[in-house]
């Protein structure tokens, strides 16, 4: 008999992302998997067997879960903002794909969440608030060319661009690279906010313009978002400024 | 003395997508502004003004809700998904912009919710497992020309593309010129997914390939994905097919 598995989108950190479907598919499992920070911010339930694993090892868990739901069990596997934004979702997917015929009899339920570009957005005011992409630096699984040509092609058609895991230590300056490829298609006053631990503790967001931006320190907790030639910057006596992305097309794009 | 106005996204629209975030905010609340329909998904609170108004009134919304805040009340405006994504937040910080130094003085907090893609994407496995693209098909605000050049641009550059506000009274062709203008990129059997009230009552989620999904019907409440050239979908027995986008880029994009 074929079990249950649930791929739970914990949102930024704190509980307060937590929706009410994501708590209650925490409950319902007897065994919970993830990337040990995720796990972590779980609390621990009596009865309920934990089994976190390292980062990179994103295809082993997914197999593992999908073994334990695949024999009956009530499985959850937690991951951080969406499951479906650069996270579990589609590694699990893959493993179903390409694993045993059991493992496509699971019933697979990805709960959403809030990813890290909407947390991070919400907190300086709306610049997501018109047409928008979501692009991930990483190249350990796509060529670093392709990055460069999406990113091109994002800045030339007035995409706001929201960029997920902007360095780690084996590409410490991958960001800077994107900053200089966006720099020939945008304006150097271009809004960028950094957001670093975004609904966590140690929380810090910074508003700068685009030529400033390379030297900004970001690291893997660290999500970006540049702006495009339309995002304004709004300040506000005594409070920090409002970056948003008006509804309406810059008269600029208007062609 | 000023107060507080909490933007609160809704998410796709039963409770159980609300965060604990959002039900705190709309908790505090004295008073509580919105489009009829969203108000409508809030419980009536003792002691708490309802505010509803018409799709087409956002600024004027926005206004309303601003001066009530900028004297002294406590006051929520509920969008449906997430406030950032063609929805409240810019609306509001359009309208600060623009307004009296009063409105800046308000205490503003934009609370995030899940935003329609990631409650279909979550429905159909992960889509937007790798980079993606959201463009508002709506040209009340924005030039045809300019749609059409963002969608083509997303097209060669291999994002997986979310429309938002495919359709309208005033625009019934335009969701099938989108795929038109898709179609001279992407090939036919591209997957295409159609979800209908996601998340509400007469939910309806319909898988398709790009050179068919010209006939589907949309509405309103309906949000598309189309997909990329490495976007999969994995046949189940006995469960509907899952839709991904693979975590690394499709050969062919690989130059």
């Amino acid at each position: 008999m074929s079990g249950r598995l649930a791929i739970v989108g914990l949102g930024p950190g704190d509980p307060r992302y937590l929706t009410a479907e994501a708590e209650a598919a925490l409950a319902a499992a007897e065994a919970v998997y993830g990337y040990g920070p995720y796990l972590d911010r779980v609390l621990p339930r009596p009865g309920q067997s934990r089994h976190p694993s390292d980062n990179r090892e994103e295809l082993a868990r997914a197999g593992a879960a999908l073994d334990h739901a695949s024999r009956g069990g009530a499985v959850a596997m937690v991951s951080g903002g969406d499951p479906g934004v650069f996270a579990m979702a589609a590694a699990v997917c893959e493993a179903i794909e390409a694993g045993p015929p059991a493992w496509r009899a699971v019933d697979l339920a990805v709960v959403p969440g809030i990813t890290a570009m909407l947390a991070l957005a919400a907190r300086v005011g709306a610049p997501l608030g018109h047409d928008f992409c979501a692009v991930s630096l990483s190249d350990n699984l796509k060529p670093w060319a392709l990055i460069e040509r999406r990113l091109k092609a994002a800045a030339e058609a007035g995409f706001v661009i929201a960029l997920y895991n902007p360095v780690s230590k084996a590409r410490p300056s991958q960001l800077a690279s994107a900053f200089e490829i966006l720099g020939r298609d945008l304006p150097p006053a271009t809004p960028v906010i950094f957001g670093r631990a975004v609904g966590r503790d140690g929380e810090r967001i910074s508003i700068l313009e685009l030529a400033e931006a390379a030297e900004e320190p970001a690291d893997m907790a660290t999500l970006v978002i540049v702006g495009s030639v339309a995002t304004r910057v709004v300040a506000r006596p005594g409070r920090a400024p409002l970056v948003y992305t008006p509804r309406s097309a810059a008269p600029g794009l208007s062609r």
